[in-house]
């Protein structure tokens, strides 16, 4: 009597990872915790499940129609849908204790009941940092530089890092008297690159209702390109009487300044006053992060800075400015380029179970190796050596090594590239140190990191 | 106008991870990771939410009740109450893209609503590795070893992994025709080491409804103690003539040899044959490991061999044997020995931002210091330096550089070792070198891994 099977599936939106992709992804989430940590941040964590009450009203009213909440005993709780309004619960909740200025990162999955049909994911992980509790320029300063080395460090041949100011953009639309319709035109503004002027001078009449003169002023600024220095040399001719617009003219020179004087190569940050970052929280800073050879994808990695975190749960007030690592697009994109391609690939040293009464030899060998510092798969039975050899290029090890009772007794084994079907000999017992440095040589160049 | 403040706070059973915490907690996760990969296993990961459907039934009636489930559009949803549910469907639906065998970890955040009277979490982290698709003792020697060295790994001085046969139980149920009774039995025999011989005796007669010979087998088996050599020798004269008590006996016999032989102190693994692990599903090998120091907290490594992990979903017949670490108990075990302080404590080395127009200065010494390898946090504003150093008393920085205009002028800075308040003087330009060995110097022998 057997029970009819359940059909083994996800739900729709949610996906597996399997191994080559989560190895990938396990190396960048080490990657980003190493990059925040050298620049002072530290983890935290927070529930998947929140009261409903917490997570509602501070995002747009299109996440709280994609959270996923329901009733649980006598309350009404809710998935988290991002990281932002977690850290703003959390700091007001434990700021005392953990104390100002806080430079948190957390990588955790989030959950979006969203359409589908865009390829998009209803479960995906952030990966974000924040400095929370100081308005310096310092803290802005040192956030692009994170967001620079963390894409140096996932090894992107080329990408650039698009910074602007909201307080540029608020002058402007104070000066022609617009300040009412901020979120619109920001909104219009953020099509410019992707859509083109006319798309954008269309949506400013039209949605935004500005008038000619107002349009040409915000096409004007939008126009502006050139080195950083150039941009930041017109809009001073352009909106430096304003007095919102001169800080932040200010505040974007200090900060390509100082950049230029640390390790940030002058063409991987560009002043981009088309980039507006459509939430309406932000209101210094704003910056996204453009892959030279795959544009399309979008920014892999955004954030800004906000004047009040915290506002619904405290009064402190709680100024900051913080990054997002987009993981699982940046994963789409380096699985693309093929870079980190020698971290997803397997390292791991396989031996074949090859003589069955020989059982403590291939632990004994596998141990060895092992506390060589090196991944080993052992086959756990001992078939063929022909079918666990399909199984080791099944799987792609690099390397087996490969001892008969023969060999074993003479305390050697075979160690066979798997890739070019070379093999060399090497002996491991006295000593497995001949075996090992054989095993580091045939690897190299292939990089070692976790 | 203010809206009034909504309460920051966390749900009933679900915490927050503050930095130390979550230091020392990816700090255990990164080890298991790299133990895991050490022995073959690759990561995966799967979704928190799955159809109800498949999450049912598999489980305890006790985790059907404590599952997270609600509707959502046209689907009864839940959250994974386990790693086990997850992994059966995604082998059940995977099998033949992955191949077979199969070794796996996961490390992923569970949800339960339980009781919280009894200090249990509704949410936490769960870190399995798995086997599948053998029933190798290869891949039962191998578990144990992966226990053995992921404990190690923590660097927990002392600690016992216990083993026992379920083949062996079995064995002795039906020699005394209670085979029908073996979840009881089993339930009762868990307590021997707890509760003691009177309690089990008492349970095995009302609960089980043994009669005396029955009763005595059983705590005659219970009583054997000694050496993993003795107690093998005594089990084959109590059992050794039942076929499936003979087939556990061998398979704890040719485990225990193999381990004396690998990397593993003999007093580290313990053959007590009155573990049995309550849940149901297993079939051969189990094992529990106990912390010599913190005995009360209960096994922190658990796991099992089991016959066919994904019945309910596919007629591929998929043994396995399967391990747990207990994450979020051993956290409360590492804070409580000690162990892992090191880690846990920052190494990051603290910048006083002291000269407020030196800002340039700050950051070249910082990018310097970090390029060298080492973890730095700026202070955001040049606010007075006592003010400065109080806030690194209050984050534990062990070390803070110290550079007025003068310092800078030089190209040297002072090292203040916060923690014995000594100093030194150290240069930094033209070459970060001198600085770096100083602080490397001042820093050991504290270790470096993340």
């Amino acid at each position: 009597m057997t029970d009819s099977l359940i059909q083994p599936r996800t739900l729709k939106g949610f996906r597996d990872y399997l191994p080559a992709t989560m190895v990938r992804r396990e190396w960048m989430m080490q990657t980003a915790r190493q990059v925040y940590r050298r620049f002072g941040f530290v983890p935290i964590d927070t529930p998947a499940l929140e009261y409903f009450e917490i997570l509602t009203g501070k995002g747009s009213e299109e996440t709280d129609k994609q959270m996923y909440h329901f009733e649980h005993g006598r309350h009404h709780v809710g998935m988290r849908f991002d990281l932002t309004i977690p850290l703003a619960r959390f700091v007001a909740q434990h700021h005392v204790t953990v104390g100002l200025p806080f430079k948190r990162y957390q990588i955790a999955p989030v959950w979006r009941g969203e359409n589908t049909q865009a390829g998009r994911y209803r479960e995906f992980s952030q990966c974000d940092f924040d400095t929370i509790g100081t308005e310096s320029v310092l803290a802005d300063i040192e956030t692009i530089c994170v967001a620079h080395d963390l894409l140096a460090a996932l090894k992107l041949p080329a990408f650039e890092i698009c910074i602007n100011s909201r307080k540029v953009l608020k002058g402007l639309l104070q000066s022609i008297d617009a300040g009412d319709r901020a979120t619109v035109v920001l909104r219009a503004l953020d099509k410019f690159d992707k859509l083109g002027e006319d798309v954008v001078a269309k949506e400013l009449e039209e949605v935004a209702q500005l008038v000619p003169p107002q349009i040409d002023a915000v096409l004007a600024m939008a126009r502006i390109t050139g080195s950083n220095t150039e941009i930041i040399d017109q809009l001073q001719k352009l909106l430096g009487s304003q007095a919102d617009a001169a800080e932040g003219i200010d505040r974007l020179k200090l900060i390509c300044d100082a950049l230029s004087d640390m390790n940030v190569a002058p063409e991987r940050v560009q002043i981009n006053l088309r980039i507006a970052r459509g939430l309406d929280y932000y209101t210094g800073i704003v910056f996204e992060t453009i892959l030279s050879d795959l544009p399309e994808i979008g920014s892999v990695c955004s954030g800004g800075r906000y004047d009040n975190l915290a506002g619904k749960y405290t009064k402190q007030y709680l100024p900051g400015i913080g990054g997002s690592l987009g993981l699982d697009r940046l994963l789409a994109a380096l699985e693309q380029l093929g870079s980190g391609d020698e971290t997803a690939a397997s390292r791991t040293i396989f031996i074949p179970y090859f003589d069955a009464d020989r059982l403590k030899d291939y632990l004994q060998i596998a141990t060895a190796v092992r506390q060589a510092g090196f991944d080993v798969e052992l086959y756990p039975e001992p078939k063929k050596l022909g079918q666990q050899l399909k199984y080791a290029d099944f799987r792609g090890f690099p390397i087996a090594l490969i001892a008969g009772s023969q060999e074993l007794d003479a305390g050697k084994c075979q160690i066979k590239d798997l890739r070019n079907k070379t093999t060399m000999d090497a002996s491991w017992r006295p000593s497995v140190k001949p075996l090992t440095e054989a095993i580091a040589t045939t690897l190299k160049p292939v990089a070692i990191d976790l």
